[in-house]
């Protein structure tokens, strides 16, 4: 058994990625999130498919937390093997507009929590000679769109953290990549589908492929499910020449 | 049974993606080289894994013999469910001696051939609403080394075809990716590695660290079977909204 | 005074930029088009800026002209110091229905043509040690869009041979770089604002930002005359450590 | 005249710059910097050039101070015309040991303290329908190298700050542009040449070559006169088409 810990997987995204990581039966999983019933989720998960589960509430703004979590992590399980830093945040504004705090928040959550992250399983993945980093960064990470200044930077720098530490693990077996996914339908966009939908007298299918798709090709949101495929086809023994990468999962916004 | 069609597999990058693909047993398989005995090599596939399988020797400077092949595989297995453009070949010299016939040999094989096969079975694809076009493009389709001119601008030129036909296929759920490759070991590779160590008076290890991976950080050679394992995972029915990219599998090459 | 080759220069981009290098009256211009007044439309330009001027109507698509084009030169006026491979044409379809003559053409014109003209004047750039070799390329050249895929393959090529002869070129002080304008106004395209506006029934002004403009956020043309600068700039003595890059004039189009 | 504000600008690149607006006697300029004797070297520009100068000793890591800074250059001279956030630090060490007070004081000098600043001026330039921002960030906001991971994630999330603001000004004629540098010569990195030539017992110029300049193809430090060039041209009138770009002066590094 491996060890995967994954940020914010008490719900949408992370959730996804956990739920294809437990299916295979052969990870151990470490959640975290701040959702009340976080533990409850947690466990249903570990119930659900007969994998062993820890919760840890960790906040992504303190460095400490981080830390204890890993440690509880390792001391728990004996290793933690995959790390994948998916918790994120987004505020949209205008530049001139844009709250200080929000973007000390998206800078914080989105891109310095990786880095204490990584550098907390590090020591134990490179004493082991064994690593895989994947950071959920976004299409954000590759391209922008406006008044989402602080978002854009945030992937934009985990990308280049990405590529920094692919080169860094290179020695030990540490992979670290990117993942930089379009739209992806979690259950809070299927509500906000429903709720511009009666905003703009549109019908569900046109909002999606003209409101919230427009910058796709391919008008289907990302599935978690195939968000999850690629995780676990980067945490695999085979995948050690994948390194440093950051790989869209957009339905060609970032080809045009 | 989906059926695939793989150029130049009857040997090196092309026939371990093909072996790959045999493994599941999920497909008929098209091949395609130039290897004398390109049929029995075809055929040992097929009854090592009790898959149908075609042999279609059509050079891939020939827009007429590409055609025939499509539409004999077609014709023989229904339909063209997965193209994979993987002929391809190189020439090293500096740009003042490159030779005409090697540049107008390296962009009708690795580019050209592309284009014909591509439009080829686009139609088919189309009216059954599901295609899967993978280019095995390479490290050089994302930044060049000297003295290979004509290799890395037909690879970018591919990476640019990949993004301009995902977003033409994006209504009739074909995808179009690229994968770009380090270097991969191969058994002309192999040889290369021992002939490079006598002739420097180097350990083959340290031919493959110092001299071939030098602009890998990660001092492996690519995965045939890894490379497939991306090929099948972008062939996949859950791959629909990944199309337009160009994911490197170098080992760190593209990342510094 | 040193001299300067620009291909396709006797209209539209390639025009102003030759225009934009008369105005420093410090180089000796060759000219080339298909124009069937070239050679006035050149000597206009002599005569206008008090320059020396030459002009050869050598067909993008025949090697031979090419290579006695710049023999042609360098006899004239002892060296060709720059070199702009500018000439292009495009064509537009699916890919189904994209004619084979019509990708041939363009991946001739756009691509080949600049690798035969580059291995012509490298020996001559080698020894003198000075070399500016400028590809217009486009937006093209970096991301895609659907039904030109002859255009976008030959321009992402053009970018890749770019990075290739940047590096071969560093030992000699010749640089090569490719410019990457988004959408330029030239008489060519002026016409076909009023056609379009006439078919859709909107006003010029709205053709351009919503239909012609649409990927670019910026809602005006690239003026020829900043492409001249940027040539210019990359033509200088100073620009001696740019090389290998594509530099995008296109509007915000890339970014998003 | 119209009035630039380059941050730190009494030393290094940022003064290289100053100088090379200074001579064009085109704009006022506000220098800010830690150097104790920064306001004489800022004086000395003004009575060498004879243009108008302002002194800020505005610390980055203190977003009040910024925006004051801002105000009293508006205040004192009208408007902020340009805006080069160049001020940034440097700290190498691998991920394991990475200290966080580093990572954070990289995290808010190279990328924060752009933001604050951007947000400051904007409603100004916005208004007066002109303006130019120019960030300094390094061809480490393209690519990475091991053990600067706050380095590159900061690089790179400024060049996605970069592209947004592009996009968010494009209405109001305000460009946003990176330049992405290989290694400049300063008088610091003069001094490194020279200690590192006798650590290593080398030359300098083997010192150069073979150690500084490992990454470039072209084995020549960038100048800062030719940073200053760029920086004036992206900041012209006729500049306006170009936005949203990482542009590379990298001798070739991340073109390979």
């Amino acid at each position: 058994m491996k060890t995967v810990l994954i940020t914010g997987s008490t719900s949408g995204i992370g959730l996804g990625i956990a739920t294809e990581f437990a299916k295979t039966k052969k990870f151990n999983i470490i959640f975290n999130g701040l959702e009340s019933n976080g533990r409850e989720i947690a466990e249903s998960i570990g119930t659900a498919y007969g994998i062993k589960i820890l919760f840890n509430a960790a906040n992504m703004l303190d460095p400490l937390a981080l830390k204890n979590m890993v440690q509880q992590g390792i001391e728990t399980f004996g290793s933690i093997d995959v790390l994948i830093n998916n918790a994120g945040i987004q505020h949209v504004s205008p530049i001139e507009d844009f709250p200080e705090d929000k973007w000390n928040a998206i800078i914080g959550i989105n891109l310095n929590s990786a880095f204490h992250l990584c550098k907390a399983v590090w020591p134990q993945m490179k004493e082991q000679k064994f690593g895989r980093i994947i950071n959920i960064a976004s299409a954000h990470g590759l391209v922008a769109s406006e008044f989402k200044s602080a978002y854009v930077a945030s992937k934009h720098g985990i990308v280049g953290l990405t590529k920094t530490l692919g080169l860094e693990g290179a020695p030990y077996n540490i992979t670290c990549n990117a993942i930089c996914p379009g739209y992806v339908k979690t259950p809070l966009v299927e509500k906000q589908i429903a709720d511009q939908a009666k905003a703009h007298q549109l019908s569900e299918s046109e909002v999606v492929s003209k409101v919230m798709l427009v910058k796709q090709a391919v008008k289907d949101f990302i599935s978690v499910e195939s968000l999850g495929q690629m995780a676990l086809f980067l945490a695999s023994e085979s995948a050690n020449t994948i390194t440093g990468t950051a790989i869209p999962m957009d339905g060609g916004w970032s080809a045009q």
